[in-house]
């Protein structure tokens, strides 16, 4: 192609983009790893140590994080003749992480898995068919394909100041 | 709590996870990122450059590394007067990845947006509804609670080598 014409995203600024953001918390493969851990119900810092193979003090940041960001909240437990420890638990906004995690889950089970298959499958509570993410507008519409999705300037849109 | 009960996934391995290797192709902030500019249409190194900051080199990295993973492929463009060019368009792979991005959005909008509101809202063409993603199952069951999807393993699960 010979177009010089540039796209309508350029007129406007991704300082506030929200996926940036989001990315700042989640974007660093360890962080989202350890929040795989607790949503399969791994809340052990040993246990997500052991499975995980997270060099300790990553790990320790990084759980660090998703307190801070109120992904995770520690809660404390004991074990009968143990000293008090904490596990981690998702919050309400960990828990809102979960369609990300299967959507992860879903295109690194298509194009990343072993020959074998994938290891971990994500199946409807009632009657044990495979889930997968679709698609759905406030109107009530369900699709899959992707051209069926348009971005557009929000409310936050700032127009970006000139070069 | 007192129990001192393993989590089952303690049984299993984690070194074949799926979202593990996606997050080690998608999971360090400007990775996605860039994978964002594409899918609104920002093909061009220089449009990416003046867009999102990313330093050159590590713009030049994440692209030759979504390229080197079929996310994105080059195609050669020549604007008139000028050197032929290329730009980076997204691979059927890459195309893929928009749910995840609608996902990580979601959440963003919903938890990091600035008090304006989401600079970027992702609408069902047809109808110009905000669209978000929802969870649905290989018998047509659709469903948005999270607690109706359950992960388990799958035919690539692995189990541990006793530590």
């Amino acid at each position: 192609m010979t177009t010089s014409e540039r796209p309508s995203a350029m007129a406007y600024s991704a300082e506030n983009c929200t996926v940036g953001r989001a990315m700042a918390v989640l974007g660093e493969r360890w962080t989202f790893v350890v929040a795989r851990e607790v949503f399969n119900g791994v809340r052990r810092f040993e246990d997500m140590r052991e499975r995980t193979a997270i060099p300790r003090q990553v790990l320790t940041d990084r759980l660090r994080l998703l307190v801070e960001q109120g992904v995770l909240e520690k809660v404390p437990y004991q074990v009968t003749g143990q000293r008090p420890r904490h596990e981690y638990r998702l919050t309400p906004k960990g828990l809102d992480l979960y369609p990300v995690l299967v959507a992860i889950a879903e295109w690194g089970n298509r194009y990343l898995a072993d020959p074998e298959g994938p290891p971990v499958e994500f199946v409807h509570r009632d009657c044990g068919a495979e889930v997968h993410t679709r698609f759905a507008c406030t109107e009530g519409h369900e699709f899959d394909a992707v051209r069926d999705v348009v971005p557009q300037p929000g409310p936050g849109a700032r127009l970006r100041e000139p070069a």
